[in-house]
């Protein structure tokens, strides 16, 4: 029996930031193996990354990173995995999964293995409905379609730009939440896939995700976390909020639900309260911010945006911590690096390029 | 063993429009005849409706409508399920679950009967999140809570207004859809409850439906279908989306999902689409009518929310069709007996009460 080509095999890439090792990419094998890896190696550029055998794959360190973008390097978090985005940067493919290298692969209720490349595929191949809420979820899926009262006219639905699984075992929790529930697990499989509605925002987790570089990728930055900056593990929500209301500006979906990954590790609640403590009182701002933000019709471009989201921070934020006229910098900075490296004839070798 | 006090026992009507027998409630005895019913008898009132043992129960037909509502009666729908709103009306509970007669018992994955009832109680009786998407779904629920990201301040939610419950077996198409997939049946058992985001409209089903009516009763209103109408099968929707924009503004939570029923029997989709297809096609122009709506700030009550809805309804879908003037007019005609049935010491005798 001819064994079929993998979904997209040539238009996607999976980018993993990593400080350890990539062990979890022998039990994805059979799903992840046919794609290539595109890993942002953070912390201390001496040591050595340790890919499994057979995976193609390219792999920066920070010495590579300062190297190909020079001062505009320092839009690119250190120490947080916030630098992956790097990687969405670097690629030349049409879309991006992204995943920790502490998520396994999950187990649907009947005990087999879930491929999430294949539920994230199927779910960006698919429209998104973010205008009406339909009460079967996603209408597109087998044995599901629109319900009575569904208007006809927007049944055509819209481009899919990002697909957010979720983690089974150690949910994604806040610091206080891990420290008052310890031992809570998420066992619960909801077999569902669904648009967020459009003016929605929704804490988007960078563990297990996907998107189509091609509509959203500009503004898929991850901020300025980690070493030097007085915040963490506010990266991915920090993308999430951006390109929510980018999506929505410009027409696009966003969904959640399915694939489960199976979240093996809780991180140290004590050492994430720190990370977190001050983008725990900063949200209660910036959400009713980014609730509020009309980007203007001149703004058709996701760097177009993109730049325009950068001066409302500017102005809207300042005032809640210096901190944000710094992340204004950098998101400038990011669209400048992203149009250099992705407009001209980008010729950037990297260092280390396997199969 | 004691047996618990039913949740809610005297806080709750249960109401049932019908034509028929009612031999569906033997199967929903174990869940249901703790409740007190109230039978809105469509159609003619000569015939006699027979409601199984041992339920406790009020039975209004046509006659009785017009007797207690005298002119006003003319808001109530004749010959169309939308007459079941009358029941809320006359309802002195705090509680409403509304369910059709051709609902049975669902059983969830692993075989065993679903307490919709219970689960409903459960819905009603959590708060709801509106403001922004937790991506675990209803943080209330056992096993779950806010994630990462969510504002800590928008944690205590706002109270639930309404519980929109699902349906297996035969889905809630409408009739273009009914007759392209004729065999399509809803098998997909989702463990979820999520409340439905502020801003966002949904197709709300009468179905397996149920409410706090001391939150959103007047606004609970099925409108003008069936006999004498022109159109049918869109008394429920309307209903949604009044009680949506209305639950929006006043600050109240509406979830879907769970529990489920199983839908028995598909009706005729060549008479759906007669009653259905001025609706089709109003319904795009009506939904963006919904969308835009602002109430003022001085409606804060749900009468005054219903009677402003009331005029924007005539002033802004009068040109859809002079259908929606009457509409209008009915509006208000609902909301003046609503007021003189609950307001006043009313003493209307029911023509049949049995126990």
């Amino acid at each position: 029996m001819a064994t079929p080509t993998p979904l997209l095999k040539d238009e996607l890439d999976i980018v993993i930031p990593t400080i350890r090792n990539l062990d979890f990419l022998e039990q994805w094998r059979p799903y992840l193996s046919p794609y290539h890896l595109i890993i942002v190696q953070d912390g201390d550029p001496a040591k050595v990354v340790k890919v499994p055998e057979g995976y193609d794959y390219e792999l920066y360190n920070r010495n590579d990173i300062n190297r190909i973008l020079g001062p505009k390097a320092s839009c690119i978090s250190f120490k947080d995995s916030a630098c992956r985005c790097f990687g969405y940067m670097m690629s030349k493919k049409k879309y991006i999964f992204t995943i920790d290298d502490d998520c396994w692969v999950a187990k649907d209720p009947q005990g087999k293995d879930i491929n999430a490349m294949e539920q994230h595929i199927t779910n960006l191949l698919t429209p998104s409905t973010p205008l009406f809420f339909n009460t079967l979820y996603d209408p597109y899926r087998k044995g599901a379609d629109f319900v009575r009262g569904y208007p006809f006219s927007m049944r055509e639905g819209v481009p899919t730009a990002i697909s957010h699984g979720l983690w089974l075992n150690v949910p994604d929790y806040d610091a206080p939440t891990q420290l008052v529930k310890p031992a809570e697990r998420n066992t619960r499989f909801v077999d569902m896939v669904m648009t967020i509605p459009k003016n929605t925002l929704f804490p988007m987790c960078g563990m297990n995700l996907a998107f189509d570089r091609s509509l959203i990728g500009p503004a898929m930055y991850f901020g300025l976390m980690g070493d030097g900056q007085p915040i963490g593990r506010y990266d991915d929500m920090w993308a999430g909020w951006c390109c929510k209301v980018i999506c929505d500006h410009l027409g696009y979906g966003v969904k959640t639900g399915l694939p489960y990954i199976h979240h093996s590790k809780a991180s140290n609640p004590f050492v994430n309260l720190k990370k977190e403590y001050k983008g725990i009182f900063w949200q209660e701002e910036i959400i009713p911010f980014f609730q509020q933000i009309q980007l203007s019709k001149e703004a058709v471009t996701v760097e177009q945006c993109y730049l325009e989201l950068s001066k409302l921070v500017r102005e809207g934020l300042n005032g809640v911590d210096p901190y944000f006229t710094k992340l204004a910098d950098a998101m400038v900075t990011w669209i400048e690096a992203w149009t250099e490296i992705n407009s001209k004839s980008s010729k950037v070798t990297p260092p280390v390029k396997s199969k």
